[in-house]
């Protein structure tokens, strides 16, 4: 080939996503592809299957440098951890100042932040960008999150609009904010993901189980779901593989594949992160659990040997199946309202100026939790970007009143024949102290007083207090406790 | 003061916790006591105080270190974070070879590890250990989780031993692994006892918005309960502060009190380490998020300006008050399974060899989650060191098999009324998760294999697998994922 800088965009590393994202980023106007992986065979791969792109295929990394024009814009999809670092270090040895580094996997934040800082010093820019839609968003078009400096987008954003899924005419692409806030916003989008999972999973179980339904009944189910404000990919093929039928058994699908559910790290992080900056996701972290729980075959069969009788299940009676949809609905609000509240805290605690609406526009297409679903928020963020949370909204408090009574009869129907809804009881729970105008945090308040001196506020009183509970219980005033 | 070395044990940071524990050991057969604070009021208002408890009090950390017999073991008592360092780097300096620095601060267990490997390579011994009881414990007998190396238990143990609560006869100390285990052991007691606060909160709100009850008669039955099976000091407590009267309001305390819950860490570091390391702690995280929740004014006041109408509570019937205990009681047991099974993965993960029973048995006593109930986890234990969750053992199995049916009852009209039980509901629904024989964990597996190609396995067949969704929906053998 030919060293003459010619190429706008560059792809390193060339396995499914690189390759798939190499070809959307081909097959735009205006786009000349240069490639690059490690290990000459993919390219190998991808120029015999797709050469007629246009793709300038280099040998080394002096060549894949050497093919870019000016300023140098690469896009880094390797699978994240150790090895990203190894292959930022290669291109910023041949990239020179100005130039623009992307990562495009799955990278934890906190790396982000990290590497864009010590590239900076470089000067380098670094660009962490989520990338969601599995490796069909990234051929077809993903919703992408990039992070980085503005600079950078100035010369990205245009590249990245070109390969974006599109929804209502826009591209599925915005400038998050700097350093880790595409990744970290990548992040929150895997633990909604993660959330959404799981309350349909309990809905299947209960129209399963208490509805009495076989597996296509359930698909079509929630293909007439898919119709209505539910409307959205994961339910969409929720009804596909519910109807699958599994060639080695002849039976479904469904009843063949083992019941523990893996994860990779993104719905961990999302907990981990929520917990430490005091917002509760508990939609996110029971979806995490449920997993965990599912995967450990040895508690659940120590379990089951012992309890020998099961409570039994309750009559479904009318409307089981509308009721199962408005508490999936319901728990869904919950779980995008916590998953929104920790964009806004991880804005407020690492700087970054995140436009809300701007990112549920972006999930409209291309990503996993694409829907319908999301104009409902750009449009709670657009009339009111100061929402304390999303439930505040007029559509999602008629939508939540709207379904509370069969959401209330959902969760204490499994309750009571023993099906775990941990997902909808949660948001149940979180609604519901949202909603008490008094809650038992008071006690837990004094008992924190009692044993630890932890001193509390007062309901109508100025001040910080302390009882001698171990003297003679009077009330002294006191600073707020620090320890 | 003389500079002959004749203590044996000294305290360096002399604030109450500091000040109560040297007392204590100073109270004991056999202990020379010195103190050191890096300002001397403190150390001057303890010889005011307490001076003829034999205290040596060193003016500078030089005097402090001549004045402790070899092995020279000191225990700093100051607040968990980066002043700690800055002490442990001025004891450093000033002892030797063989010598003991003990951190009876809440330091998360991740430092404790970082700073024993660096002061193992200047050849001084560094114990992290966990102390609970407040201030109260640290003077009259406190639980002492202690980790570090054996050699260093050996000169430590009996001085530790010589302060601890005692249970049984036995006091509540025990070397619960190397370096960083005991403040593991104690992040994981204090994420239970956030667990065991929100379940005895979730018991009253009930008994008092369901079952109408006032805070006195509410008490009355705390100090009921206090006789039976969930007799410990938190519930013991719980009575006391809701008899407490307001001499500001001339009412109850309880109803004075502020219902915003604060915390300070260990809670939050328990859930992202076990959701770190897989564990499912749904106890524990619902009882973060529900501090969290009750903390976030803005979010209530807007929510509650939107909920127009709340359900309608429902009747408490006959047995609500013993169908709550019973629910609190198996819930207890799902918090404390759930926390057990931390300890092991994290005994797994970082390479400590726990002893459940003997962690069980020093929180008998002086902690604040001492309780009956921990006689129950010993017992369990000594039957079977290798139980797969603690629900298998026979009595616990019992214990919520026979409470089972009331805490659905409880869950189900808790959900129905509108009151919060996070913490019922989601024990609830991991226990129903373990007991079912088959899990929508399958459909999980089915969604991620479509839309990542993340595979799955499957019942009766050896292999990974993975369908062609975008392609002819054949199934093909898979390498398991690690994308």
């Amino acid at each position: 080939m030919s060293t003459q800088a010619q190429a706008n965009i560059g792809v390193v590393g060339l396995a499914v996503m690189g390759s798939n994202l190499a070809r959307n980023l081909a097959s735009r106007e205006g786009n000349t592809v240069a490639v690059y992986n490690r290990s000459p065979g993919r390219t190998d791969t991808l120029m015999a299957e797709h050469g007629d792109a246009g793709f300038l295929a280099a040998k080394t990394i002096e060549e894949f440098a050497a093919s870019l024009s000016r300023p140098r814009t690469a896009i880094i999809m390797v699978q994240a951890g150790k090895g990203t670092d190894a292959v930022i270090e290669a291109l910023a040895e041949v990239f020179e100042e100005g130039d623009i580094i992307v990562d495009g996997g799955n990278a934890n934040f906190h790396d982000t932040i990290r590497r864009e800082a010590a590239l900076r010093d470089r000067g380098l820019n670094f660009v962490g960008a989520g990338i969601s839609g599995g490796e069909e968003g990234a051929l077809k078009g993903p919703s992408i999150m990039p992070g980085g400096s503005k600079e950078a987008y100035r010369t990205l954003g245009p590249i990245l609009a070109s390969i974006a899924a599109v929804a209502e005419g826009e591209p599925c692409v915005t400038h998050i904010g700097t350093d880790g806030a595409g990744h970290f916003v990548k992040m929150i989008h895997n633990g909604i993901e993660y959330a959404d999972m799981q309350l349909i999973a309990e809905s299947y179980d209960l129209l399963r189980r208490v509805g009495g339904h076989g597996p296509e009944a359930i698909a079509a189910v929630f293909e007439e779901w898919n119709k209505g404000e539910l409307e959205s990919y994961l339910i969409e093929i929720t009804a596909e593989v519910l109807r699958q039928r599994d060639a080695k058994t002849g039976g479904l699908l469904i009843d063949s594949i083992a019941d523990q559910a893996g994860s990779k790290g993104t719905g961990v992080w999302t907990v981990q992160n929520a917990v430490g900056l005091g917002v509760p996701v508990g939609g996110i972290a029971e979806a995490v659990f449920a997993r965990a729980v599912s995967s450990k075959p040895d508690q659940r069969a120590a379990v089951q040997r012992v309890v020998t009788s099961r409570p039994r299940i309750q009559e479904a009676g009318d409307g089981f199946e509308d009721d199962v949809h408005k508490a999936l609905y319901a728990s869904k609000i919950i779980a995008y309202a916590q998953g929104f509240d920790s964009v806004i805290a991880g804005a407020h605690a690492y700087g970054w100026d995140i436009d809300k609406g701007a990112v549920a526009k972006i999930w409209r297409g291309g990503c996993i939790i694409r829907a319908q679903f999301l104009n409902r928020i750009v449009d709670a963020y657009e009339n009111n970007a100061a929402l304390a949370t999303l439930l505040e909204d007029p559509y999602f408090a008629r939508a939540v009143a709207g379904g509370e009574a069969a959401w209330r009869r959902i969760v204490a129907k499994a309750a009571l024949s023993g099906i775990p809804v941990p997902g909808f009881a949660s948001a149940l729970s979180y609604y519901d102290a949202l909603a008490s105008p008094r809650l038992p945090a008071a006690l837990v308040q004094g008992q924190r007083d009692f044993f630890g001196a932890h001193t509390y506020q007062c309901v109508d009183q100025e001040g910080t207090f302390h009882t001698l509970w171990s003297g003679d219980r009077t009330e002294i005033k006191a600073e707020p406790s620090t320890h």
